[in-house]
């Protein structure tokens, strides 16, 4: 799409050279052919190695854009990459393409779904009930459930199993706000992979990245009810139990565990081996691997469990 | 219905003029015509201006049915209720009754369901595996992702999109008790309304009104994983994150913000542009508008962090 | 399945009279014909008992295997165990076998799946996009909402309603672990029975026992988004409230009252009439019937109240 109808369609003016816009990401991830935003003056010093070819920004910030990339300027720069969004949004179906391909000896059922452009590896057992987007991947000897979806452009990997009800790729809860208080869809763009080796229970929810993806990494076994945020990046062989939930953005190194109910901010990284008690609050960054915490605010373990005693202690006391 | 009959359906005696019913309500809402219930002393002052044509009351509150309401005796009213609430209740599926209307531009899948009676607008996209009831309606432009659940007589407006595993119009939750401790079902009787420009995540559930009507109003942004019970009614604007919950009756004011987690009991009135911290406790109503609140029992935010706080010297001290 | 057999899929060695195995079990339930494990020494005196004809333990323990009895020894016997549990896991769907019975006044939509084997009662209702597994039984005048899915082997009674997105039977949460901290799944061969007279909410998850039973008593009602882990045991008349949680193998009694958002651990068991407040943690045995608790850690709810008056009196404090 050109530089100058993206202008236009989310209204601002565009003077001088046009140019072919390939699609939208952040500041560090774009490169030479996409359009990026500055939502926030912090982000500055991201912006002057950007290598995106145009960028939404506010006035203040102008100086700060390189050189070969273009500015469109407006006061509200996360507004209009709200619009910008819907112009890059692929079709929630589509009925002409490539015709899915399914692997020897895979069992799909009449009453499942496969969009156009899916591949399904070998021995994989699709049931009845389950959707499978277009363009969507399923590896080899993989099981999906009855009544499972997966949206188009994401990936499950080999050996996996994804129980009834699971939703894998649906848009992260992402949105721009009027100065009236409504709110405007970031189009979610991105995709789910989930590597290989994953069995993910009942009812799950696991949101497609805004741009990107969102990563369930190789060996995780996630419980019934676990909701994902977009961008999450789960690591290796890491345990969700049932009900917990991981915002958007954070990263969790590989073999966490999360006990039931817990649940993480956002944008919060993790560090490995990390265990959390049932319904642990996790609102900060955990840098030192290897130890268990627990508690809403989060403490080591076995201070909740010393605090507790001091609690029991003042409910005893005049 | 005639009252004749549903008395003796629901084993009590009847004497006196007979009239159709054509359906129960609640005191305040019943219509002529209708037959209400009054099931707590506390609402007596509502009994004395119902606009019923019959009533289920206790002996003592009889003085106090209105002239031209005829009252049916027993002293267990609201057994009797659930009893005759099923009396009323719609088929949960109907194969006769007029073809639904499918609007210009709109896309139906093959491996969708839509009952008879149902309209669906213009340009809206219904994808493979989802259910629309008998009667529902869905606006123009409205997105239905796969497999979502919208139950009988249920209305979505425009513009909105509603992600998989969505289930809209499910029973509310709601029981008479017997004296040995069964449960006897108040059939659901009333609907859920989604208004226009309404997003709501997977695998949520919203509960349909037990008379009456559930409302999600125009621009709620809902994330994963939320739970609403029968006839609550969430403000314009409002925003629910993961994994939220509102009790039954419970009204949020509009630009509510729900944290992740968080929760209301039944019941409550929230003001307006409230924001409730992630696992928020709400048992009571919140009056004063802009506030921010946190924790379980709920307190203002900043009284909680610094409760944490307190808490956190507590932990130090001997 | 032959022992040596058997012995040889999960690498060790076998010497002795072979012997048919129909099967696996716990210690304690393992009949003549299965072969059994010991996972931790604790055990050991439901090792003497078993009936078993063949058990998974490691050195240590095998002077206390029974006569008649043939130990497969590993220092890691769980781990063999998850590789056992495979060997004996059913498939996820058949084609052959003998077609579905349906009953006299049954509606089964065209759009809904009835596995082979499976057993519809009379006046029964399954509406579209509903999967019935293979062999599972639905009874008489039971209705399952769109989108439901019943997982193989898996029972509901009479008189039942299970709402839409509801999951029966997926697989519990059950792994090994090896020393690199992947996880072996442990096959979940067992099933639900859901029996009569029990209504289900939307979206909720029902894990199948990983040998045996899972079970939701008589006359239970639950509310949306409940999980329930595998082996678990709803006493008869239970009320689950939205979005509560009962952990693996823990048993409620009769007329227990979860509120919304509590949650138990694993293996415990709650008194008949034992009413918990939302929210409430359970990490410990209820054995005293009738009281009323909440908060986490659980304490009886007017200590939980008077608690928080204590730390609101704290909050106040210089």
């Amino acid at each position: 799409m050109k530089l100058s109808a993206i202008a236009k369609a989310i209204g601002l003016s565009f003077e001088g050279e046009d140019l072919e816009i390939s699609g939208i990401h952040t500041l560090n991830e774009a490169i030479a052919g996409q359009i990026t935003f500055l939502d926030n003056p912090k982000y500055i010093p991201d912006l002057e190695k950007t290598n995106a070819s145009a960028v939404l920004c506010d006035r203040a910030s102008v100086a700060q854009v390189p050189v070969g990339c273009i500015a469109l300027v407006d006061e509200e720069p996360y507004l209009k990459l709200a619009l910008a969004s819907k112009l890059f949004a692929p079709k929630v179906i589509e009925t002409d393409g490539p015709d899915a391909i399914i692997g020897e000896g895979s069992f799909v059922s009449e009453k499942a779904f496969v969009g156009t452009g899916a591949v399904i590896g070998k021995n994989v057992k699709i049931l009845p009930g389950t959707f499978i987007g277009c363009y969507a991947k399923i590896g080899d000897n993989t099981i999906v459930h009855a009544n499972v979806t997966v949206y188009r452009d994401c990936e499950i990997g080999k050996e996996c199993i994804i129980h009834s009800g699971t939703v894998i790729g649906s848009d992260g809860f992402g949105f721009a706000h009027t100065k009236l208080g409504e709110h405007v869809k970031i189009y979610q763009n991105g995709n789910v992979v989930v590597e290989d080796d994953v069995e993910i229970g009942a009812n799950c929810a696991i949101d497609r990245a805004v741009f990107g993806t969102t990563y369930i990494r190789k060996g995780c076994k996630i419980d019934n009810l676990v909701q994902f945020g977009h961008n999450v990046d789960i690591g290796e062989y890491s345990i969700l139990v049932a009900q917990c939930g991981i915002a958007g953005s954070s990263k969790l190194g590989r073999n966490v565990v999360m006990g039931g109910q817990s649940a993480t901010a956002g944008h919060l990284e993790i560090a490995p081996f990390t265990t959390f008690a049932a319904r642990s609050g996790i609102t900060n960054d955990v840098k030192q691997s290897g130890k268990t915490y627990g508690g809403f605010p989060l403490m080591e373990q076995r201070q909740w469990l010393k605090l507790q005693a001091k609690l029991a202690r003042l409910l005893k006391s005049k």
